[in-house]
């Protein structure tokens, strides 16, 4: 079995609310120095497969359709072999 | 400047009805080898300091009072040195 591990995150050049929310409650909290955050989302997909290639081609189809947001998010993923239960 | 990386991921045993939700969409959009998703956060932080053994224990105490619901939530963090810009 493979797993996916799928990273979503916002572009660079867009804004991102909820990052500025979290650095505001951190500066609240008393740590002055986080100065920029960033939230995207983490994603563990276990495929039944063991094909990485076939794997590779299927996930980036749903990060394209389903996962990402592509107009204002960037996504990357990596395949890992997982041990059989 | 030091990054940290942030992973925040729903406890193993916990049920996690996001990640329900898109194994459901998944199995609709014909990708039906998605057998088990789970969604957590991921979370870069800028900070202010080059002193990676104060930063990791700051970030740990971000983790703990805000970034991370320890109750249900396991979190996980890395510091990567940035290049000063």
């Amino acid at each position: 079995m493979l797993k996916a591990i799928v990273y979503v995150t916002i572009k660079e050049n867009v804004l991102d609310p909820q990052g500025s929310a979290v650095q505001g409650a951190l500066h609240k909290l008393g740590f002055p120095e986080a100065n920029h955050v960033r939230i995207g989302k983490y994603m563990e997909i276990t495929l039944d497969t063991n094909n990485e290639q076939e794997a590779a081609a299927k996930v980036q189809v749903m990060c394209e359709k389903l996962l990402a947001n592509t107009v204002v998010e960037d996504y990357r993923f990596e395949l890992v072999q997982t041990v059989e239960a």
